[in-house]
């Protein structure tokens, strides 16, 4: 991998992500000027996100919103593999597909891979470690605030079963060349995750609406595989809607990392914790004295305190700018930035966590007994 | 393929089987006279089988019957892909099967691979299709008479999900090398295919006991990576016991085929069209004329009917050894021997129908009901 390489895979991301080159690399279209005023429009508190194109790139975006103002409707797909605790990376996109719900007022479906983990041999997850994580995630995911009438959380061992007949009608039309060329697999994967992908593909036809899929980018292979089977099988292709990734707190190198803990900040981090983080490890953009800073002023733009506002933390324009031209100015400390992050990121998790608190006990309706939930189940695929 | 060659596969029987190469080529043993004695011994009445080495082949019998004589038990497990009607070819299997558990008393799981055969491309049945000849199928296993307490009858597109922890588990130590030796998988195969080796072999780990599996020997290289993964997971070696394909009625070339019914007496071929394709399509080791066979005599190996007396249906040595003398002498003729042949088939057929008359008010006792249905359905797997 050269200085300026990186990877990108459903497995991997490493070195500094250049996300024009992606949008080239995976065959994506940018968010034009017009799409995006299209989306903010509905969007309203939200739209920041696509405003600052976080969300960046898409596939079909156009058509869906085709699709809601001519009274079609959509459906929002998106997913959480169960691999350990969840960082603030992670429930970015939970958070946004919560708000597409609340504007647009849509079914959303969350797949819960806990399969593709425990196959994915080089994590060497036990069958019960998937089982646990997956316990955990969906409490903070449920804790995103979905309408718990409008939205199934379906966790592929328990569902697999259900939807086999789907599952096989998929599986029937990829073969080897396909997997291999998609996602590099090789002689040496395991047939397990081998037939993966027509697991994941699923939920984008449990509706015969057009499913608009917001995810980082990195899922995006894919979705190139549902746009290819959709249609023989009767269904539409998908759209998608991609996030960048969140810089891990200690600068732009890969991404955030549950086995690197110094890289994120866990939705169970504590105030202490989450303060500790931010001062030692959080990459600076500002100088290496209050002297010089005064004098040169910091750099916004690879300042990952700054980055971590401007991505998510402070979603108002003129305050973003504020902080933007103090801190390039000089006349903002690193500490006094660092300082607005941490109250940012203890706010957010403060009201994350108590609503985590309330979501055991919703569980079971996400899962099974709310309204979209049973409708589900009681669908039989052997017809689909 | 020479015209000595011949092809067994899975999915392919072609050519005229060589039986002593095949136990070469497989790596399977022939049944020793030490160990078919020992076999014949508790079987009794259906010992024929295994003294005229219809049964032939094995792995591992010596350990299941070493297993049987200490008290430590076993159980039997085969299968059905429902592609189609079933014809005599099909059920002599699930015959010997039941002959097995009722001297040994044993658990009997018969596979319904109704995913497989939706799977194979070349096919082409609808889901639909499947499920109806899934539906057929079962009636005739159910008529081959099974102990209902004793005997799960597991349809993969039902029993998956139940099982997918374990199935999991098996499709992580297989990978995409190992299919394509075995099966002579290539890129072009459907993910779905390369997948289904992991659920083939699950019924051989439904109890911890060892497993012995009666199937023709093209199912044999599935059992191979039964043996590869067992002990890893922490399961026995499965055991097996390999039968010859009863040849088609037209000759020793190929198998009986559901899609030539020339080739087969199907289990709902009617009194009439048995006579009639006996008469008409079964190939004769006799004479051209009355006067050259009474002069030169019949030849019993190639002589189809005969061999399907001495491979199922005339179960006495005696008499079968009385009519290879008259025919090959010439005292029988080739119609004295079709209408023994039809005698036996027609009765075989009236009382295998009756049974099957009753099967309807069975098959929920089979797949849920039963004493060891309920027994696998309670199971959890998740902790195997």
């Amino acid at each position: 991998m050269s200085e300026q390489g990186f990877v990108v895979t459903p497995w991997e991301v490493t070195g500094v992500v250049d996300y024009e080159r992606l949008i080239r690399d995976f065959g994506t279209q940018p968010i034009s000027d017009k799409l995006g005023r299209r989306l903010e429009k509905v969007l309203g508190s939200a739209s920041y996100l696509i405003r600052r194109r976080i969300f960046f790139s898409h596939r079909d975006l156009d058509l869906i919103l085709d699709d809601y103002d001519h009274g079609r409707g959509f459906f929002l797909y998106t997913g959480r593999g169960p691999s350990g605790p969840m960082h603030i990376g992670h429930i970015l996109s939970f958070y946004f597909t919560k708000w597409l719900q609340d504007k647009f007022q849509v079914n959303v479906y969350i797949q819960i891979t806990d399969d593709e983990k425990f196959l994915e041999e080089k994590r060497n997850l036990s069958y019960q470690d998937t089982q646990n994580w997956a316990k955990e995630n969906i409490l903070d995911i449920i804790a995103a605030g979905f309408d718990p009438d409008r939205t199934f959380i379906l966790q592929d061992t328990e569902f697999l079963g259900h939807a086999y007949p789907l599952v096989l009608k998929v599986a029937r039309r990829i073969n080897f060349s396909v997997v291999r060329a998609v996602f590099g697999f090789t002689n040496e994967t395991n047939v397990g995750m081998l037939f993966y992908p027509s697991i994941q593909i699923i939920p984008s036809f449990l509706e015969k609406k057009r499913c608009l899929i917001p995810s980082a980018i990195d899922q995006d292979p894919y979705w190139r595989i549902q746009r290819d089977v959709a249609a023989p099988l009767g269904y539409q292709k998908a759209a998608a809607i991609h996030s960048k990734f969140l810089p891990p707190l200690t600068g732009f190198q890969d991404k955030m990392s549950s086995s690197k803990p110094e890289t994120a900040i866990f939705l169970s981090d504590d105030d202490n914790t989450v303060r500790n983080k931010v001062y030692r490890y959080a990459f600076s953009g500002g100088q290496a004295t209050i002297e010089e800073h005064r004098k040169l002023g910091g750099n916004p733009d690879i300042d990952v305190p700054f980055q971590w506002l401007y991505m998510f933390f402070e979603p108002g324009d003129s305050p973003i700018e504020r902080i933007r031209a103090d801190y390039r100015s000089g006349r903002m400390l690193t500490g006094e930035l660092k300082d607005i992050l941490i109250e940012r990121i203890t706010t957010f998790l403060h009201e994350h966590r108590a609503r985590r608190e309330k979501a055991a006990d919703l569980v079971e309706t996400f899962k099974r007994e709310g309204a979209l939930a049973r409708t589900i189940w009681e669908m039989d695929f052997r017809d689909r």
